[in-house]
C-alpha cells in the first residue's frame, strides 16, 4: 500500500472561523479522508516539530502532499533540503493550489511559480486536455466547480513534462491545472484545485485526482543513480 | 528575405456568397497582405496543376501555410510526401485553424488531429502562455476576438513541443491554440484563430503572430541529416 | 493479466540457415518465451490471414510487439490503419530494432525514421539515462551486448517524451535506444536492441526490459475521448 | 549586437602553471576571443566586486557564460538570486563543462546536476543528435576532441527541452552534452566540452558551437509576464 504523507500548514484553520467551519480538523483531515480507504495515510503540520518531516518519517513517504497558503516562509530550508533530496531519490510529491508558491516547489522548480489570481468565487472547469493519462481515470471530459478562486496565466513554472488539465474560468481566465513533472527519480505533480473557505476537497471527481495522482506519483524501483568518480 | 507560399484550397470563396463578401480574393489573398511587407510571398490553391506545390515551387520555399477546411480530401497522395518530405529538410509550416484535419498536418502529426467544434460566433481570448515564446513577441497578455467558431479539447495531436496560446472560450471551452512541433529539421506551428465568414485575419495581433510564426519557422542551416550504411 | 500479441515478419527464419539456427521457431517465438510468464501471449505473422491482425485480435490486445525487417512494404495499409487506430484508444505498441522502418511507426512518428548502420558485431552499451523510468526497472547503470549491429545518429523520429536508453558503441557510434512516446492515449516504446543473427533477445537484462516496457505501455483508464460538434 | 558578459572563476589559472600554460590570460579571455569579433563582450570574475555581476552589468547584459570549477561555494547567494531573475526575465545563459555544479545551474534546474566523471584524457565525439537545430549551424555530423575529460550519465537533470548533443567516449560512456531548457523568458544550455588543462576553447568548432548558442539564447521581445492579484 502506498504510504502518504499529508503535509498541511494548519494555521488558517485554527485563526479563522470561517475557515474553520469548512475544514474543521484542517485541510489535512478532509485530505486524508479522500485518500485513506487505499493508501496508508499520516499526516504532519507546519508547527510539530520539524515541521512534522523528520528523515524518518519522509524515508517512510512514498508520496507527499504539500499544502500551504499563508506561512511558507516559516518552513525551515534544512526541510526543504530533505524534502527536495527525497523527491529527486524518488519519492512522489503533490503540491495542491497555493502550495505552489511553497518552498519546496519553489526548489523543485526554478522558477518564481507566481501567477495571477482573483478571489471571485466564479465557476471553474477543469478540462481534461490528455484523456490517456493516468491522473484522469474515471473522470468526465471536464469537472466542474461552482465556485473558486481563479488562478490565471501565466503560470512562470517549466514547462510541464506533460500536461493533464486546462482550467476555463466563468471570467475569462485559463490555467495550466495539473502539470506533472519528473526531477531525479521523483514524480511531481502540481493540482490547482483547492481553497481554505470552498469545500473543493468535498468534491468526488476532486478526490478522484487526488487517489489517481498519488497512486501515478508512487516510486518504481528503477535503475541505480550512481555519480561521482569513475574508474 | 524569407520566401512564403501561402496555400489555399479556394473553394469556398468562389462558390458562397456570405464567404465571398468577407474573403473577395480568397483567404490566401488577405493572409498575403499580412505578410509582404516583410516577406516574399506568392500563393498557390487547389485547383492548380499540382495544386500550385510543384517540386520548383517548394524547393524555393521557406514556409508554407495551409489553409483548407472542405476538400481536405481531394488533396493528391503525392503533393503530401512532397510537402512532409520538405518539411523534414527544414522548410517551415504553418497550418491555419481547419487546416488541422488536412492531409499533410495529419501525416507529419500520427494522429487524427480530431476536436471539438461549435460554430456559435461567441467571444475567443487566446491567452499567452509561454510570453517567453519569439511568436508572442510584441503582444497584449491576450488577443481577444469577439466572434469566433469555438474549438474545444480533447485535441488529438501530440504533446506539442512547446505551447504558446490556450484560448478560452465565452461558451465554456478551452483550446491548446497555438502549438510548435520540429519534425525532422522543420518547425510546424498549428494556429487555430481564422474562420472563412469571421474576419479574424484583418484583426492585427493575429498578423502579428501570423508573422512571427513565418519567422519563427523559418529554417537555419543546421548540421548534416545523412542516414544509410555507414562505413 | 496484459494481453499481449506478438507481430513478426518470420520470413528471414525461414529462409536462411544462419537466421533459422539463432531463432529456430521464430523471433517471436523466442519473445514470447521473455513475456509469457507473467504475460497473456499470443502470435500473429506476416502470411497469416489480415497479417493475423484482425480487428477481433487487435481488439483483444492490450500491447502489441512489432518486429520486421525485410518486408516492410508488404504490410497492408488497412492494417496499418486498424493499428494505428488502436493505438490511438489505448493500445501500447513496442517497436524493436528494424521494425524503426515498419509503416505503422513511421504512421504514428511522421518521420522518415531514418537512422546509420553498420553490421559490425561489435559491442554495445546500453546506458540507462533515466535511471528513474519504470522501464529499467531492475537494471544495472547499462547493459553490455557483446555482438550487434550499430545503429547511429541521427535518428529521424520526432523528440522523444522521454528517453530511458542511449548506446554506445564501440565503433565510436551513439543512439537514442529507448524512446517513449504517447499518441492518442496509447505509449509507444522504440527499442533499438535486437537482430536476426546475434541472440540479443536470449540476453536476460534486455528479456527484462521488454517486460517492463509491456507492463508500462499496457493501457490505463482514461477520460473519455470524445470529438466533433458539441451543442 | 548582443551583449555577452562572461564569468569566469578565475582561480585555478593564477594559482597553477599548468592551467596557465593553456589559459595564461584566464579561460574567460579565451572564450572572449572566440566571441568578440560579432558580439559585444565583457568579463567578470570571482574575485571583482559582487563578483562582476553588479545589476547593473547583469541589466546591460544579453548572455551569460557561466564558468567555475573549484569555487562554487564562494559565490554569494545574492548575485546567484540576481542571476536567477535575469534568466527568468530573459537573460540567457550558457554554462560550460564544470559549472554543472554551479549555484545558479543548480537554482534554475532545482536538481542536484550530478554525474560521473574521470579525467583520462581520452577521446570524445560529439554528436550532433538534433541536426536541425541553430545551435549545430555549420557544424559536421560530429566533433572530435581527442583529448578530454569524461563526463558520464547519469546526469541528474530535467529532461532538457531539446538536446543537441550526445557525446561518445572512448572508454565506454555518453553523456548528454548539449541540453537546451527554457525557464521564464531565458534560454538556458548546458554545453559539456571544457576544460582548465586541454585547450577544448581553442577548438574552432566548439567556438562555432558557442557562437550558437549565444545567438540562440540572446532575449526576444516575447509579451507581458504579469502577476499577482487581476481585477
Amino acid at each position: 500500500m502506498v504510504a502518504v504523507t499529508i503535509w498541511n500548514e494548519f494555521r488558517h484553520e485554527r485563526e479563522d472561523d470561517e475557515v474553520a467551519a469548512v475544514y474543521p480538523d484542517g485541510i489535512h483531515a478532509t485530505l486524508a479522508a479522500a485518500l485513506e480507504d487505499d493508501h496508508e495515510v499520516r499526516t504532519a503540520t507546519l508547527d510539530d516539530p520539524e515541521h512534522g518531516l523528520t528523515e524518518e518519517v519522509l524515508d517512510g513517504t512514498d508520496v507527499l502532499l504539500w499544502w500551504g497558503h499563508k506561512a511558507h516562509d516559516e518552513v525551515d530550508d534544512l526541510v526543504v533540503d530533505r524534502v527536495q533530496e527525497r523527491v529527486l531519490d524518488g519519492m512522489g510529491l503533490l503540491v495542491l493550489h497555493s502550495g505552489h508558491y511553497s518552498k519546496p516547489f519553489k526548489r523543485l522548480m526554478g522558477t518564481t511559480c507566481s501567477l495571477q489570481w482573483r478571489e471571485d468565487g466564479a465557476t471553474e472547469r477543469l478540462w481534461v486536455v490528455d484523456p490517456g493519462h493516468p491522473i484522469a481515470d474515471g473522470l468526465d471530459e471536464y469537472v466542474e466547480l461552482p465556485e473558486t478562486e481563479m488562478y490565471g496565466e501565466p503560470f512562470d513554472v517549466p514547462e510541464p513534462d506533460r500536461l493533464v488539465f486546462t482550467s476555463w474560468f466563468e471570467g475569462g481566465e485559463v490555467f495550466r491545472s495539473g502539470c506533472c513533472y519528473r526531477r531525479g527519480s521523483g514524480r511531481i505533480f502540481y493540482f490547482r484545485p483547492g481553497h481554505e473557505t470552498y469545500p473543493i476537497y468535498e468534491n468526488e471527481a476532486v478526490r478522484r485526482v487526488l487517489r489517481n495522482a498519488v497512486d501515478w506519483a508512487a516510486p518504481t524501483e528503477g535503475a541505480p543513480r550512481t555519480f561521482g568518480h569513475r574508474d
